[in-house]
């Protein structure tokens, strides 16, 4: 296991793992405050962290080549256990489970999320590509526009837009003047902060880092996340990503966000799919 | 429970499931040889049994709202258990887990797959819907192509597909005559060939009906699931469904399946997708 305080950088660090000695299969962490979003721990980091304890699991199969994760309850800075249970060890393919908790004050546990998913070996893969899919058509990076260019109520609930170095799409963001383009599509250009380079861990945080995309419908609230699937597609070049956000099916209080990112080469890195909850129109 | 024999329908008969009396959320069952393809049970069908267990076990929630599965190992014909675990109970969604099993000869078991799903009521939903996705235009029924038209070497091997009245739209079924289109698409009308009318469950099982699209590209091997993942949408209207299915990304052997279902009204009421294994190319 990797000591925290040798780790320099701050997505490492929030997904950083020590064994807990008193249970096999089980990892202990800390959720730190710098991820929060709209009062909760972003759902991208808590898959990352859960991705991260199976990835300790499964020796052999590195990579979580499709990863589910159901939210149960809103996470919050501070401590966590992430318990593992291995389902199936195949030779391409092996299947397990995740479940992640934390502590209320009566120290009683509560569970925040369960994750279900199978690894592989991304580096193993054959190199045939039959992609039909187009990367999404993005402006330079220098045109694009930063979260300097927020509104500062956005930032003040979101400590997590610290961690990105985001660049969206001028087409996309027109909600943050108050001209949502009604689309239901927002995308743009992805980094770390830090500089850290994309790897299939960090692809999980990024397939859910952008805004809602209900943002670009006109509403403005936050949209907690039911269920999000990765399906991680290639190991990522290093470089910034195109990440795309869109919904097609705005429907009952729910909508479905399908999430795509390229890395720099021009591949098709990730695929993801959530079912969220739609925020409430405004009257 | 309802009894076996009572049952008419041979979709509903397929998922009856009778309490395991020796352990309490665990339910017994027997698969039929008639929903068998390539060697195995169909995914839809096994998804379909998982979700009716769970439902079983979830009362005041009584649909899948997101249901994802997992496959472990090849299911046969004959008997199998299902085992279900409530996760969390909520009220307007309640999350659960579901392993299916069956018994080799030496009498142990193998589990064939694992499900987790967050169950709500459809019914309950508020009526708002903005979807900007477009149901697929197919011509009329009788102008569309029905498995009697397919190559006999197909049917042999599926006889799955006479448990549908399937009518694919003649543009996405080249590849039975040799001539697959390359766009990665197969679409068509679907309804239960005992006329049997849609609900939640048996729309899991139509989002796994159709051919795999890899067919579309000159791949015509079978594509087992590794992931599944539904989102029912809406309750479904009688009638038959359109059933579109779709890839945009087949690399390093596997491939994504989007799949959207419509009900004769007009209404997206499932969206799915899965990732599976591509079939290898001829040589």
């Amino acid at each position: 296991m990797t000591s925290v305080t040798a780790i320099s950088s701050e997505f490492d660090q929030a997904i950083a793992l020590e064994p807990d000695p008193a249970e096999p299969g089980c990892h202990l962490g800390e959720l730190g405050e710098g991820w929060q979003i709209g009062g909760g721990i972003n759902g991208g980091l808590l898959l990352a962290v859960a991705a991260n304890a199976l990835r300790q699991e499964l020796p052999g199969h590195p990579d979580p080549l499709s990863i589910s994760c159901y939210y149960l309850s809103a996470s919050r800075p501070g401590p966590f256990s992430v318990r593992t249970e291995t389902v199936r060890r195949g030779r391409s393919l092996a299947t397990a489970t995740a479940s992640l908790h934390q502590w209320e004050a009566d120290g009683s546990q509560v569970e925040r999320l369960r994750v279900l998913a199978s690894y592989g070996d991304l580096a193993a893969l054959t190199g045939e590509v039959r992609t039909s899919a187009a990367a999404p058509e993005l402006p330079p990076v220098e045109q694009c526009i930063g979260m300097e260019h927020a509104p500062p109520q956005l930032i003040t609930q979101a400590a997590l837009l610290e961690r990105f170095d985001l660049r969206l799409d001028p087409a996309t963001v027109g909600w943050a003047v108050g001209a949502p383009a009604g689309v239901g599509r927002i995308q743009g250009w992805f980094k770390l902060a830090d500089g850290r380079e994309p790897d299939p861990l960090s692809l999980l945080l990024a397939a859910d880092a952008l805004p809602p995309v209900t943002f670009d419908l006109g509403l403005p609230g936050w949209a907690p996340t039911i269920e999000l699937t990765v399906h991680l597609r290639a190991l990522p070049a290093p470089g910034r990503l195109r990440v795309s956000h869109a919904t097609r099916n705005l429907a009952g209080g729910y909508f479905e966000e399908d999430c795509e990112i390229w890395d720099s080469t021009g591949r098709l890195v990730a695929q993801s799919r959530q079912l969220a909850r739609a925020p409430r129109a405004q009257a």
